[in-house]
């Protein structure tokens, strides 16, 4: 009961904070997100010390060392931590901007006006960078943001956030524009997940169970991102050379991501001449192949793809390959199989890339280029709060402009309904 | 089981469908629609014959003449279900627009182009038109539709749907395109709201107990609309008959509908020498006024506006009445107790105006002219599936364009990330 009156003053507050940070311009903004970056910059004594009892009882609770350099800042990523923060301040504010608007034949002006979505929740599993980052993106889209961390990095988040909390000091906004859960009870979760009065979107990041979590508790709107189980197709006419280079690059240069190929599916027509080639290249860099059976006749050496293989994201250096008849198995198995993240045909024909991009039922769909470029970043976008494997509001890289939303604003004379 | 078992043919057979509905052209979908408006017409004869059955049980289980006539289907009402579909045909198909797109410096080409949703669910409490409007829509904008219809209206429903699913025959596109859930049995529903793998979104349409076990069992997101608490605000320098006209018409226009006016806040300025006219010209249409302590020491006749009466949307002739200090207090009062649908202010000062505007918390804000606007069509957006209360995806009336979302195409010439 404790924890809930707790939740409830939280998520209260924050939304009392957040209708004058709707309101505030772009420089008050901007000017607490660059306060933000110096104090980052300026505790980095701090921010170690804290960041050590995480580390230490992290060794003691049996983390993996994967997990545990995760976990760790170090001057160069408390530096980097900073710097992001910086950037965020230099991004285009969207709120604000005019999406469109008209007259209607009774005068009434009408237009549609960009404006922050309210109150943003995070869950996050991932690294202490996470707490900076998302306040910051928040901040500069004017939303209030409540952040809830991972248990196991809880004394660097809470050293993170006091550094960025003194940030609203002396400033007309309320501390309470950015808050972080203060306890790493579990019983903290589900109040917050249903506190549809206040908050306005849940954005969980980390593993699976995690986001199923909130999926299945939450009564206020999710934005999430599952699996990325990308798919290349290579095409029956294409460059042999450009599909080589494609594959190795979506597979191999940084196999833990989302967006890195899981599955190769291939035209029957160049399987012969590819398969060979293409398992040199990936065998060379110490991928893992499995095939199905048309694949097998060709490369006897590789592991059978079981059908579990076409629904897995490895995130690891392992590749199932399937052989299929032409586009239309090739589009089928990804739409039966993928994860609608992102996916890509290799190929010289005009009639098979738009077919591809037509049918294909994913955020992101390539036409001779690597899946490895789904980031919102790379997109030109800016930071990114996370990629949506959603359909609804934000579907891919999501950035400041998918943490607004719109209002409609009617300008009349007197005018009533008839 | 069986039950459960059935949802998922029903949503994996539209999860199929909607993968080829997607990419046909709206030549196709607008001749299905027009298809299906006449053979509403054509049916007249049929669906009046299970309409009458609804009525009757409807008799018999003792509904009330209102609902009963919600319910019934007159040759004026089936030509207006017939005229509305038409309607719908020859709106502007929204698939295929480009939103946005631009080149990246390593030559990578970006667009982001509108698709249809994917599978849309339907839950429904509300009049048999429903059936016609709710599938025409979801047609029109390229998606697979589910409906669950209200118990009441069942034989009309499956009547109106039978003229329906026979727009597809000897068509490319299967009949799965459109499904009503033919049993009236509740255990239909939580399969439906859980079935994240097929269904992209619920939209339920209903009273708000419906629509509060929709949000609660859902994992799917959903898009809802709860109450209509709207407000009017008079300012202190403002045109007094162009206020009185505004307030008559925001409440008395359709007081039924979520975009009638439920309170008014006046400024203590022009209290007393707008309430007594107000009074005059509410009172001769038969509204109940409900004040606040300030209001009832000018209009002492009238009733005390109890705590409850701010958060109660009356859907009736009665408007509760408030005094405030002045446009904060409005703004505030607004904030706490509206329901972010629609509100409006009466002003001659364009500070007011523009302090209003970007201060209320609601998906439309009015400057001199009535709520009642609120309306897709009233819009110029063409029909609505509904007016969203949500802040994520679509705010305020929900036209075609929301029922599409949109994807990445991007092409190069081999690009890999380095």
């Amino acid at each position: 009961m404790e924890i809930e009156n707790y939740i409830q003053k939280v998520t209260l507050n924050a939304r009392e904070a957040s209708l004058n940070l709707a309101v505030v311009n772009s420089e008050l903004k901007n000017s607490i997100l660059n306060t933000m970056a110096d104090r980052i910059l300026s505790g980095s004594v701090h921010l170690k010390k804290a960041n050590s009892e995480d580390l230490e009882a992290g060794r003691k609770a049996g983390l993996s060392s994967a997990m545990l350099d995760r976990l760790e800042l170090t001057d160069d990523r408390i530096k980097e931590m900073a710097e992001s923060v910086h950037d965020i301040a230099n991004l285009k504010d969207p709120v604000g901007s005019v999406i469109d608007g008209w007259t209607l034949t009774n005068g009434l002006r009408l237009k549609r006006v960009r404006v922050p979505l309210g109150v943003v929740c995070i869950i996050y599993e991932s690294r202490p960078n996470v707490t900076a980052d998302a306040a910051a993106l928040c901040i500069k889209s004017g939303n209030a943001v409540i952040l809830r961390g991972g248990k196991e990095a809880f004394n660097s988040n809470m050293a993170i956030y006091q550094r960025l909390q003194a940030a609203f000091k002396n400033t007309e906004l309320s501390p309470h524009c950015l808050q972080l859960i203060e306890t790493t009870d579990r019983s903290a979760v589900p109040p917050l997940l249903t506190a549809d009065d206040c908050v306005d979107v849940i954005i969980p990041r980390g593993g699976k169970s995690l986001i199923r979590h909130v999926v299945e508790t939450a009564t206020i709107p999710v934005i999430k991102h599952y699996d990325g189980i990308c798919h290349t197709f290579v095409d029956q006419e294409c460059e042999m050379n450009m599909a080589l280079e494609i594959c190795e690059n979506a597979k191999c240069q940084r196999p833990g991501t989302c967006n890195a190929m899981e599955t190769l599916l291939v035209h029957e027509k160049v399987a012969n001449d590819f398969l060979p080639r293409i398992q040199k290249k990936l065998q060379a860099r110490g991928v893992e192949l499995r095939g199905c059976t048309k694949t097998r006749a060709i490369l006897s050496d590789i592991k059978e793809a079981e059908e579990e293989d076409w629904k897995t994201e490895y995130l690891d250096m392992i590749l199932s390959i399937r052989i299929v008849k032409g586009i239309n198995e090739a589009i089928d198995h990804i739409n039966t199989y993928g994860s609608g993240h992102s996916d890509a045909i290799v190929t010289d024909e005009l009639a098979s890339a738009e077919r591809f991009q037509n049918a294909v039922d994913s955020a992101t769909v390539y036409v001779n280029a690597s899946t490895r470029f789904t980031d919102g970043g790379q997109f030109g976008l800016g930071a990114e709060i996370g990629i949506s494997t959603n359909k609804l509001h934000a579907r891919g890289p999501m950035a400041l402009e998918e943490l607004t939303t719109y209002k409609w604003l009617i300008n009349g004379e007197g005018q009533t309904r008839q």
